[in-house]
């Protein structure tokens, strides 16, 4: 049976303009990876609000999850809860599950509750709330989608508060194996290999060091035996 | 005037599978940025032919100029440029020019121009080949879309060989202000900041550090006169 299938939806100019280098998509994509869901497609895109309703839509229709980072804090840049509930057509305002969240935690801190911090409080109608051990503000699921936090500290939280929630397939198995020799040397036998184990994947990343050409070939798949039995033929073969 | 923009579109199941941090992203975004040209969308798509040619008629049609890294190799997994083709709705197979720059290297180094390299010929019709002195297979632009190789160094030399012959508007101005206080203490006055240079692109990305919140404030704009006198008000509000 196929696994799950998962998106990911980055908000936030800092990956464009290449102020950031990404953390979360990476961190994600190996937590999904355990999980046994295949995570299919990756937008990035800017804090536009019909920019994220169009990818969101786009996104939910065509996979089984989505993952969003970014855009849920009190700045006025921070647009992605009313983005979630223009896609979803529902009503988004300050909750009175997530302001008592926002209140205690700031009567604990001595921060005032003001009415930029509120806006952390704003869900969509018929969401659940995604905790947030870190600093409180929660993310929160509706329908397929989780909305969560671009902070690497408070994404990483709530990935592990969601993932436990999810129905995963049978995690892929993976082996990596270096052929010091050009793709083009090795790209017909591994042809071949790819077409009689065509329930696997088998993926080759060329690289170049200190002037010589390789290839690391992976190879994936859910079950042990095919995937080993692929690895070792890969070795008879360019031995 | 608003600057030219562009998108990316990254194919290959390497970063989606969380094998690979991806370097390229990066790279681009910031030789946009210093170019001139807003990136404002980046994909990543699997080595799948239908999502591959959605993608990127989704991408040219929305934006100016589109990048795409990866699947230009020998390897049965590189199919970038057939979707290409696809996408365009031209022909695509081995041409003379193409063929011609492998032979000359195959030559010098002794290897065989076999069927598998002679798959990185596979040019679609009425594309301009993009130099690679890397290691010779060329990329192409095709329309408005530019397909490079996903091994950094040659993405990089190619992005080296294609950025000139595009032009950019006026690059982007930046400064960094880094507040020592949480984004709930800032956000109301950074939001009249905001409305006050609704010329310019003011970001506030938060951080997390050592138990205390703060947040790197971002004034991005062309006019550099305006970009020093946001960032002195800025200074002013939270000194």
């Amino acid at each position: 049976m196929p696994n799950p299938t998962a998106a990911m939806l980055v908000i936030g100019d800092e990956i464009l303009s290449g102020r950031t280098r990404d953390a979360n998509m990476h961190h994600l994509a190996g937590q999904l990876t355990e999980t046994g869901i295949d995570l299919k497609e990756v937008r990035i895109v800017s804090d536009d609000h019909d920019g994220i309703v169009a990818a969101l839509n786009a996104l939910r229709a065509a996979w089984d999850t989505v993952f969003t980072s970014g855009g849920i804090g009190p700045t006025h840049d921070d647009i992605t809860a009313d983005a979630v509930a223009a896609a979803f057509g529902v009503k988004v305002d300050v909750r009175d599950d997530a302001r008592a969240l926002l209140a205690a935690h700031y009567a604990k801190t001595g921060a005032e509750l003001n009415a930029a911090r509120l806006r952390m409080a704003r869900i969509p109608d018929g969401a659940t709330l995604i905790d947030n051990p870190v600093s409180v503000a929660p993310g929160f699921t509706l329908g397929n989608v989780h909305v969560m936090a671009g902070v690497p500290s408070v994404f990483q939280a709530m990935v592990a508060s969601v993932l436990p929630t999810l129905t995963g397939g049978a995690p892929l198995l993976s082996t990596s194996t270096r052929i010091d020799r050009g793709e083009g040397d090795i790209a017909g036998p591994l042809g071949d290999l790819a077409k009689a184990f065509a329930d696997l994947s088998i993926g080759s990343y060329p690289f170049q060091k200190d002037g010589k050409f390789g290839a690391n070939i992976v190879i994936r798949g859910q079950d042990k035996a095919r995937v080993e039995a692929a690895t070792a033929q890969l070795a008879d073969l360019f031995s």
